[in-house]
């Protein structure tokens, strides 16, 4: 306790090289890692990348023998089973380090406080809960598939500030402005996958890749299409950009499949619902190829659709300072009614945040 | 400039004893006045109620001879005119301050620096513009009507982060919690009419008064309803609690129109039009009656004409935090349809206050 606020200013920085990983690091959590002597950093890591070395290994080889006596921060628990690596844990006990300043526990259930048993039995003074909030946000896509075993999936939305996304008849470029549609595609950059419905496919062929001026990783798209209707030339089927995952029915035409696939389009099927796929099932199936998470782009059908299906984990609702009006204008969530105001999805409001003239609120499920 | 801060200071406390006045002083502005002697203040002032004194009047009554020498502040530039009573500025000349601080010169083209001028040619030092745009703020309504003679609308709206105002079938209490319907009925409070369409009437039968702990005036109740169909026992034609205008299109029923003038009604007649009636020529009828600001409720078509007629003013969008879907949900903003998103009104967010677990964005339309 004596070193509170000192322990807080190293971990917001771990925190903060952890940060600049994210999107890459999956399916691992980010993770970084600050050795502290005599209140000077001698050693400091990022896991850059699954399967690359965890944070902690690049500390300790950048600070060898200024490991001993000194202090580990870290944003994770440090983990304790044979991995593509080995233990952490075992590292951490070997380095001759004092203290290990531990933001949170790893949710990993192979992992949950085992690490930390590991050290303290060591002998090694280990304080947990630096930070705690911060470092649950900044790897809630992971804790959320250790615990869930499925993606993590965001619902993001452009609406008018009367919650339109597009006006009668579909226009809807541009609702938001640049600084808004940027970090859209810094978004894109950090997922694995980005989820559209037919609709969209239909009303605006959008190629759903990252447009970042430094560049950028493509995510894998998805669309939800039960009856296969993505037209062949659809700028979507072209794979050479991006993967293309289409959810479609069972039953639906195994000609029009056939000529997808051709092109490179993988095809998950799932029984029919409501709502055209179940999915539910289609999100276990992307988890089961590697996908940790999803954001889904629209349109107001599929976002309803999600809604229902109580699947969203995280809305990013962007709003910018229009009003459009207009008895047919599109909202975003649309999908199955309801009769009653208090069926409406409770939800938190985490933060908001403003680019240029746009906000974004953030906003998650209520527990 | 070297009194910079302390002038900010004492202005700022003149503003918010003007704010206390608020809704009280209509069709006038309100104004807060204090003097201040070697860092002292000696008088304090407030308009509160049209026919009574000026802001002045009260601060230098207070002051007595301890003014000689002093510095006034007021909120707005002293009046240079005979009307409910004599002009402050000359009271002002005649009182022996040295020096007066000014936030914003009157819009009211009767005044319109007069007062200003009658000062410094008396000799006195008149510094103008601080807290300028405080001030401007607080007087929103009064430089509205004393530019344009039409009352300042304000369009207010209760929605889901998703943008509903009602679950299919038109259920929608409540969708904020109670300290934003507080904030409504302070609201109320402060202004001369509250404004619904007809279909809000038949929907909800509201009594559209103002319900606060400590009491508080009932505005104007006035229905926009083109044929006459508000029912004769609705809430709003008992007119004990509250005036009730109806504007209707010419040519509405008479003999309806007969039977709700019996029970206390007043109805005003515009020629018809797409939206039912002409509601600028309304807006008018109401600014000759001495209604200086409309608080717009509802509903969406409403809302809707308001918007495509160009009559809005200032937009309060109540948002809580819940997520509702459905196709069939109504929207804040109905009316006509536009077919692009660039015919949206483009609004500047002023501010987003949270109340309890809401928030609510203020905007105004661009200039």
């Amino acid at each position: 306790m004596n070193n509170a606020k000192t322990d807080q200013t190293f971990m917001k920085m771990a925190l903060d090289l952890a940060a600049t990983a994210k999107g890459n690091t999956n399916p691992n959590p980010v993770v970084g890692a600050l050795i502290v002597k005599d209140g000077v950093i001698v050693g400091s890591g990022i896991h850059r990348k699954a399967g690359e070395p965890h944070a902690e290994v690049h500390a300790f080889r950048m600070a060898g023998d200024h490991a001993k006596g000194a202090t580990l921060y870290v944003t994770l628990e440090p983990c304790s089973h044979y991995g593509k690596t080995p233990p952490c844990a075992e590292l951490v006990r070997s380095s001759g380090v004092a203290r290990v300043v531990v933001a949170m526990q790893d949710p990993n259930p192979q992992v949950a406080g085992r690490g930390i048993n590991m050290l303290r039995e060591a002998g090694i003074e280990v304080e947990v809960g630096v930070c705690e909030e911060e470092a649950k946000l900044l790897n809630e896509r992971f804790i959320h598939n250790m615990l869930h075993k499925t993606p993590f999936v965001i619902s993001k939305v452009a609406m008018t500030l009367d919650g339109k996304i597009a006006a009668q008849g579909g226009h809807s470029q541009w609702i938001t402005g640049e600084e808004a549609r940027l970090s859209v595609h810094h978004l894109r950059n950090e997922v694995d996958a980005i989820l559209v419905g037919i609709g969209t496919v239909l009303a605006d062929n959008p190629s759903l890749t990252t447009r970042l001026p430094e560049g950028g990783k493509n995510p894998i798209r998805v669309i939800v299409d039960s009856h296969l209707r993505t037209p062949i030339d659809a700028k979507v089927t072209d794979c050479t950009a991006a993967p293309t995952i289409i959810i479609a029915a069972e039953g639906a035409n195994a000609d029009k499949a056939a000529a997808l696939e051709a092109k490179g389009v993988e095809i998950i099927y799932t029984e029919a619902s409501d709502s055209g796929v179940d999915l539910a099932a289609a999100m276990s199936k992307l988890y089961d190829k590697g996908i940790t998470d999803v954001l889904v782009e629209g349109g107001s059908e599929i976002h309803g659709a999600f809604l229902r299906a109580g699947l969203i984990h995280k809305f990013m609702i962007y709003i910018a300072p229009k009003i459009l009006g207009g008895r047919h204008s599109l909202t975003p969530f649309a999908g199955q009614d309801v009769n009653r105001m208090d069926q409406a999805l409770d939800v938190e409001i985490h933060s908001i945040q403003t680019f240029g003239q746009d906000i974004c609120i953030t906003a998650y499920p209520k527990r």
